[in-house]
């Protein structure tokens, strides 16, 4: 482990065990950083497959599996599988792959659920959602990483500086508000996108019209914070905008709760 | 009025009654369009002077006044102010200035409320949030018009359509609810944003830290619908990571409950 982390190129072996968005965006970074892939595990051949091949069509090669006793020794081990497997693959830990680092991606899991697995082991956690196909700018990404001792620190942080812009150590206390936060700004701004959607079809309107304006909502965070950056009725406190409101949401009492709710909330924040 | 729409070069005089963010992106849009600007009109001398400024340093002359009396007489007449400013504005309507159309440009104002200004009337509703100084790529954007008779409506689709990539016919009651729509997509969508953003606060994490995670859940929706896009815990009914979630909020029963209306909001489109 020394040895890796003293060289002066830093360039480990890895085995990425996982085969969804975030394992097939790291293998692809890291393959591309120059790290050699030596192993893919998935818990089905399919999709272990579909990342080899996706590697394979960059040019690099890679032996993939849907048994984790094959999975290949490596310096680091990056467990990007869903948060309930894990324990699983951990107590099933190939005896000949204690010798490395393990790294698991998952925002809400504690780093201690790999105790089993390496002496080393630790997190590597990019903010960002995931698409398999759709490229993203890993330089504006930041990475919380931290590590069961200083070497797992090390290494997670080399491996997260060697993709992302920004690397940053963060408990697995922490980690989980920061998971809640991203629930907040990713999922629930998604549904209310979905909401906006909703309304719109029940009016035979396209709801494509809506892109710019969640375009520029989004923008405006690159100059503003979002409390400076709050427009709308309840920023106002336009009683009678947001009566009109409530009162088009009769039928809907699903819709006119979450209005309510998050109305008083934003009023609660400027006007109160 | 027919002359105007009759003309291969539609070039209307306009008078513009507001100087907030939409008045001045429209102001400037249509000056750079080749229209003269005849006056503008703003409740205070310092705004209506503010956005003649701008449009001076853009080479375009206009005349600014804080007295309705003083508007000056034009073939189209703008009007970006506060809903509940406008009747106020409509029943003081200078008697030389009955001559063109009035068009508002407010999302939840009845079009009616204009009939007391010109016997033409009608809605310029650009589907945007405008910051004053923010530039925005006005092809993109989808401009809703209506108007009292066929006069205002080809007026107002030519205003539109003369600035915006795309313009749509649109009632005065269904334009209500695409201004909820965009209560949902926008104003909601960016106080799942600050809430996220206080998340990180309380745990001395930067909330910047969001930004490429937001800038990418709004990239998205170019790809696919809302719903398509959801991602986190609820869509994929996680309840042990929801019920983490909820745990970690229980001291704050604002935001655990947002939570769990949004959560159930969610699971009830995907799970059940």
């Amino acid at each position: 482990m020394d040895n890796l982390l003293n060289n002066s190129t830093f360039c480990p072996i890895i085995s990425i065990l996982g085969a969804g968005n975030v394992a097939t965006h790291l293998a692809v970074a890291f393959a591309r950083r120059g790290f050699p892939i030596a192993s893919i595990y998935s818990r089905t051949m399919d999709s272990a497959e579909a990342l080899a091949r996706i590697l394979e069509n960059e040019g690099y090669k890679t032996f993939c599996t849907n048994r984790l006793e094959q999975l290949q020794q490596a310096d680091v081990y990056v467990v990007s599988l869903k948060d309930d497997a894990i324990p699983r693959v951990v107590a099933s830990w190939p005896k000949g792959c204690k010798g490395g680092v393990v790294l698991h991606t998952a925002g809400s899991v504690n780093v201690e659920v790999l105790a089993g697995a390496c002496e080393h082991y630790g997190v590597l956690y990019p903010m960002q959602t995931f698409s398999k196909y759709k490229p993203l700018d890993y330089k504006k990404i930041t990475c919380f990483v931290e590590g069961n001792d200083e070497t797992a620190e090390s290494v997670a942080t080399a491996m997260g500086t060697s993709v992302f812009g920004n690397c940053v150590k963060l408990s697995s206390a922490d980690r989980r508000h920061l998971h809640l936060a991203a629930v907040f700004s990713c999922n629930f701004a998604n549904h209310m996108f979905a909401l906006g959607a909703e309304i719109l079809e029940n009016h035979g309107i396209d709801p494509a019209c809506m892109i710019p304006l969640i375009d520029e909502t989004a923008s405006k965070l690159h100059s503003a914070a979002p409390h400076m950056a709050q427009t709308g009725p309840a920023v106002r406190n336009d009683q009678s905008v947001i009566g009109h409101h409530l009162e088009m949401l009769q039928d809907n009492p699903e819709l006119q709760n979450i209005y309510k709710l998050l109305t008083e909330s934003i009023l609660r924040r400027f006007h109160s």
